[in-house]
């Protein structure tokens, strides 16, 4: 590409959001909120500590609690009118040593496998396991087995994530749940150890693991995941030797719950500091990786929107909150906690019965409060399409009306649909919810693996994240919902 | 983030390509097109082929010529009907020994700098030279300090890309012409070199090079880019102390014009042999890089169309024809030839006269031919958005008319604009052109530098701008324009 204005996209860029004269108002603050975004580098130094300093910080562990105090200080630092901390309990698992997976065959040679156990996973006996393995692709195909043939062996699910499919979150959900409940339909029929492939379209030599799940009916068996090239190799193994055995030696533990927190953060609204704009991302990720993808990206972003605020001198009427939640990956107890808190201000109500009783001083965490909104940030640090919107009709409709401001910004996905598991659960108290929805093609190249890491990100993917969240509060705090 | 199907995007993206009944044949073929493409690893595997064995394939180059007999052999492997080469005259300009370049201040230190010379310059004098040096914003500030203090000098042009416009093209747009025309500002005041910063937003330790030009009414200097981190340090050590020196040595060389080629191949059309769809990429790239952005993609993306389209046995109306174009980085001569070449047929014009004349074994470099359209994919391999159209009113309207076909895979964007240097010599002969327009948001990270390679390509979205072009080439044929 030599010297082209790309003038075709620019007028496009521009025209889309200025053509309504009485929005011009709103154009403006818009393009200032892009415009300190994308000039301002804090959010990318933030996720360069994070990732550098608390790598690894699953729910529970001591990496988790520095990164609390991190989030803590950081906040504390940027000279907000509140900045606190919501106990939430959690579970305490732990890797232990490095996993150990091994293929033992005459015919098909011995081999080292890229291997990593799945979150929540039991370990093998001390000294490791070794058995026989069937490879099947789905549970039809464990079905057909039956107890006779895959009893005392390890079950090996190779269902590979459908890469035809245009959005690669339809084609994780498609084969996520083999990764949760595999352990459990492979248990039901006496399998000693369930290894399941990776959850990712991305052919890589990387193990991608994530939270696993038992049931109190079956044995509880270790679970593991190889990488899809792996995955590949292994199968290729098993039909050169059908008897080859599998060794697998993993060390996991389940510590007692640990005591965490939510990192909240506010400005106080002008006309209403008793109503709330929330928006956050989780600041737990899995203990093999960086999180810097999921979910470095959105809790830096989320905190962003405030340095931003503040820099522009954006007061918003109301007040806006930033939650860096604790735990989304193992069992979402921050989002949990949460919500709770949020029940119980809600169910108070002072605010709806007398405003006078709530003043601009009041603290969140002791006064009554309600959502106007709540946004999550938990898709990765791409370019950003738009919001998934977890709302009525005509929520949707109103947010849908402010398209043609944020089209100059690549905005052009404003549709109803789920918004994220941590603000998720205010849905039952009615609040409207909403979801950063970035480009999906390189997400789970990174997802719950070692390959999540700072130098994934692109600085400019990342600041335009936190300038459709700050746009998309500003018009929400103008206009409602 | 964990187990979440995005239910809206998936349904957004599944609905929107089939509410009119009447489309759902076209839904099914582009379904058939983007799965065929998403699961085809061919394209991926010839850039990783072309970006490692054929780096740095400027026009004129012994490298480049290698680079064409690779297409012409790949092409001639795909099963075609027709594979020829088109010559063309192009410059033949090299490097030469690596550039160096040095900072000399007692006060300021001496530093080596991160620097290249621009493509086309001449080179210092063959010991190098040494002066003292004046930084200019732009010309405004050149013009003020005049003839009496730039004489003599090198001027260093810091002008910095603006990181606050949305689109990347746009922010280059506004500083290319520095390194393009800042020459010849430069020479006019008496400069004896010029250094200009590398037109990129991305603050990185990447020189990026590209195309600058001379005029016959002044000297020609030197002309070289430092990356945009040394052109921040350089500014400091110029204020720490004024008088500093720098020293300048290259040795690029303009060898005489040497013969090249556009690689072309077609598979012909079953009702209108005569009627061409055509779409490509350029094969030359920078010498200091490996070209994959810019243009590895484009043109392996292009190509891998044919592929698809016999993989799917889908037999189109009109020819469809790849030209892999030569030497768009330096004077577009590949692009002169194909225009003229097109010229030439369309005034034989038989096809309009007696469609009698032409038939299904007609070769296109002596029968007439006409363009029914022509697309350009030169604008990086990331997600695509669309495509911005140089054309009629009314084929803008038609071609918009095909969104909601198109919308279930992320392209949003049709709006009229420019197409791209190399198809864009067609307008004259009244082709509508197109220009494929992906995510602008990394590509300037990677243009004309070492860092535009391989491993900066991500497979789903070099695999999604194929299926963008080749869901267009199929509706274009299906309906004209």
């Amino acid at each position: 590409m030599k010297n082209i204005l790309l003038i075709s996209v620019f007028c496009f860029l521009i025209s889309a959001g200025t053509t309504a004269k009485a929005q011009n108002a709103d154009s403006i603050a818009i393009k200032r909120i892009f415009t300190d975004a994308l000039t301002d580098t804090t959010s990318y130094h933030n996720l360069r500590t994070l990732t550098g300093s608390y790598a690894g910080r699953l729910a529970g562990t001591a990496q988790s609690m520095k990164a609390v105090k991190w989030a803590e200080q950081l906040l504390k630092g940027m000279g907000l009118d509140t900045v606190y901390l919501q106990e939430c309990k959690v579970r305490h698992w732990e890797r232990g040593t490095k996993e150990t997976g091994r293929v033992i065959s005459a015919k098909a040679g011995n081999h080292e496998l890229v291997i990593c156990a799945l979150g929540g996973s039991v370990p093998t006996v001390a000294n490791g396991l070794t058995a026989n393995v069937v490879e099947v692709k789905d549970y039809d195909e464990l079905k057909k087995l039956g107890k006779e043939k895959v009893s005392g062996k390890i079950v090996f699910i190779n269902h590979p994530a459908d890469p035809s499919l245009y959005n690669t979150f339809a084609a994780y959900g498609g084969v996520a749940g083999y990764r949760v409940r595999g352990a459990v339909q492979a248990a039901y029929y006496g399998a000693i150890a369930m290894i399941d492939r990776s959850a990712t379209t991305s052919l890589d030599n990387f193990p991608h693991t994530g939270v696993m799940h038992y049931a109190d009916t079956v044995n509880k068996i270790p679970a593991l995941s190889v990488s899809t090239l792996e995955a590949d190799e292994l199968s290729k193994w098993i039909k050169a030797d059908p008897e080859l055995k599998i060794f697998l030696k993993t060390s996991c533990t389940e510590l007692p719950e640990a005591v965490s927190y939510n990192v909240i953060g506010e400005l106080r609204g002008t006309e209403h500091p008793d109503e709330i704009i929330a928006f956050g991302g989780h600041l737990d990720c899995w203990d093999i990786g960086q999180g810097a993808h999921d979910d470095g990206a959105g809790v830096v972003q989320s905190i962003d929107i405030l340095r931003l605020c503040k820099s522009l001198n954006l007061k918003t009427k109301h007040t806006i909150r930033v939650v860096v939640f604790m735990d989304e990956e193992m069992e979402q107890r921050g989002a949990k906690a949460y919500a709770e808190a949020s029940k119980k201000m809600l169910d108070a109500g002072y605010w709806m019965l007398d405003k006078q009783n709530t003043s601009g001083t009041a603290h969140p965490l002791t006064q009554p409060y309600r959502h106007v909104a709540a946004i999550e940030a938990d898709r990765g640090g791409f370019t950003p399409w738009g919001f998934s919107i977890d709302g009525t009709d005509n929520q949707v409709k109103k947010i849908q009306s402010w398209k043609n401001l944020l089209l100059p910004y690549g905005l052009f996905f404003f549709e109803k649909g789920g918004s994220g598991v941590d603000v998720g659960k205010l849905k039952e108290q009615g609040v409207p919810l909403l979801g950063l929805v970035p480009d999906s093609q390189r997400y789970f190249d990174y997802h719950h693996s070692a390959n999540d890491t700072f130098k994934a990100v692109n600085i400019r993917e990342l600041q335009l994240g936190t300038a459709s969240m700050a746009a998309m509060v500003y018009l929400i705090d103008e206009y409602g919902l």
